[in-house]
């Protein structure tokens, strides 16, 4: 064993869907966390999440059985997570780890981080996995490795930073610190405002009478299905994203609409060269995501 | 050998990029081709399709050397299609047949299809399938397989079509014949929009300053990397696409940008039901998708 692993006792999942059980599922699978508490009041998820062997325990709601947790993962939509924190409290062990998994993190009010911060720390994180199922039953041991996770501690103790940081790149992730605003600016370019797209344009698709509407489906091979696929993920957990980063989503959707528009008015006019140097530069951008994903 | 399967002595393919070098590996694969000529002026890009086994002979121009084929492919970027007709026209066999694999259809003029009329046939087509890479480099004889082709017979004999159907068949795809008109509607929706949209929202992203630039292509796994990958395709080939189905792209783009602005709406106020239904549906549509293709 190396000398710098780590060994949780325990631990619990608040929410174990598909991020969360992945989340389970890795940790036992590296034999770094001694026993793994489920919490979700979706029965049949939590019995999926036991039988995949991401959770030992399933409860129905948070009481004192969490009490020995040392590290707690709340895996539920953005908007519950606040919530959350104040129904762990009276349960939360001294010297505990409170942390999320949420896709927006400038929302949470600084009282909820004093009070927790009697007895434990709540530093909130991101690790950007994920698939377009959602649920217990679609965990995979590997949906962290190689991606990336942001935390944006929030004047937490260095100490307790470094061992969050040691448990996501234990499952294989590289860790980005950050505040949450810059945090909630750049997802709104690189997750929500895509997202966003791919729900609508969907809409615009279906608009069309049936008889384009069966066309459409049958050759959407050519680009629609690649958007369709990241517009099946979880509305809940969407709306959420979307109402609680809204003022960096809505900058960032004015600045696509006027850039659509630009783009409209080069083809509108035939501005033949524009368009092509226009095509050229973002291929440009993607070789730069390919070179860096091979570094 | 089944007794409906083909055999075409000589093929000709103009332009032996991605689609046309791969047409040629396919139709070899299937040994359903004696001889086939590639036309190219890009010297690297013919040797690239003789090495790969996609053509047989290479030629930098049109000439008298084609005058035995019974089939064309002309897979030039669309504008230059019909003006590569026009230069076939001289060296054309009786009862040959030309074709085009180009994203839009309504682009030809009433006069070249009854010039050709007179010793051939030009019965344009559309195989829906592709990658977002270019050139013979990138063939592969499986490019076709189970994705659908359209093609527009204008008044075509019924033979002619048949047989060209039966062409694309046998490489595995799917027929689908309509008019001109219908196929740049549809495809405005499922192909040219997505990747208006590709390209534009990779524009969005890196009008950003350098600090959040590099971090959104770090963090680029959470859907910003789906849409570059098609943003990464040829934009010479994407220029004219645009150009020749300007009015389907703008009214499209229309539509979508009106969608959009509803979507924005839907969030600045808040309307959290609304909003989930909106994403629910998209979801929806997803499914139908999925279902189609498993079928």
């Amino acid at each position: 064993m190396k000398k710098n692993n780590i060994f949780i006792k325990q631990i619990t999942i608040v929410g174990p869907g598909l991020i969360g059980a992945s989340i389970g599922l890795a940790l036992k699978q590296k034999k770094i966390v001694g026993k793994v508490i489920g919490i979700d009041k979706n029965k049949k998820n939590l019995d999926d999440a036991i039988k995949k062997g991401c959770i030992d325990i399933g409860l129905s709601k948070i009481n004192e059985k969490i009490a020995d947790s040392d590290l707690f993962f709340l895996c539920t939509p953005v908007s519950q997570i606040e919530e959350c924190i104040k129904k762990l409290l009276p349960f939360l062990k001294k010297g505990s780890i409170v942390t999320d998994v949420g896709s927006v993190k400038n929302i949470f009010s600084k009282k909820i981080f004093s009070d927790i911060r009697k007895v434990s720390d709540f530093i909130p994180g991101h690790p950007i996995a994920g698939t377009e199922f959602s649920g217990a039953k679609n965990a995979t041991k590997g949906l962290f490795e190689n991606k990336w996770c942001i935390i944006t501690p929030e004047n937490n103790p260095r100490k307790n930073v470094s061992k969050l940081k040691k448990v996501w790149e234990t499952l294989g992730m590289r860790v980005s610190l950050m505040t949450a605003k810059e945090h909630d600016k750049i997802m709104s370019i690189t997750s929500h405002l895509p997202h966003l797209i791919a729900f609508t344009i969907v809409g615009t698709a279906i608009n069309h009478n049936n008889k384009v509407g069966k066309s459409l489906l049958n050759f959407s091979a050519g680009g629609f299905r690649d958007f369709t696929r990241i517009a099946s993920s979880d509305a809940e957990m969407w709306r959420d994203i979307f109402l609680n980063n809204k003022n960096n989503v809505l900058d960032t959707l004015d600045e696509f609409i006027n850039d659509l528009k630009k783009f409209r008015d080069l083809i509108d006019c035939n501005r033949s060269e524009d368009i092509y140097n226009f095509i050229k530069k973002a291929k440009t951008v993607r070789k730069k995501i390919i070179d860096l994903k091979q570094n």
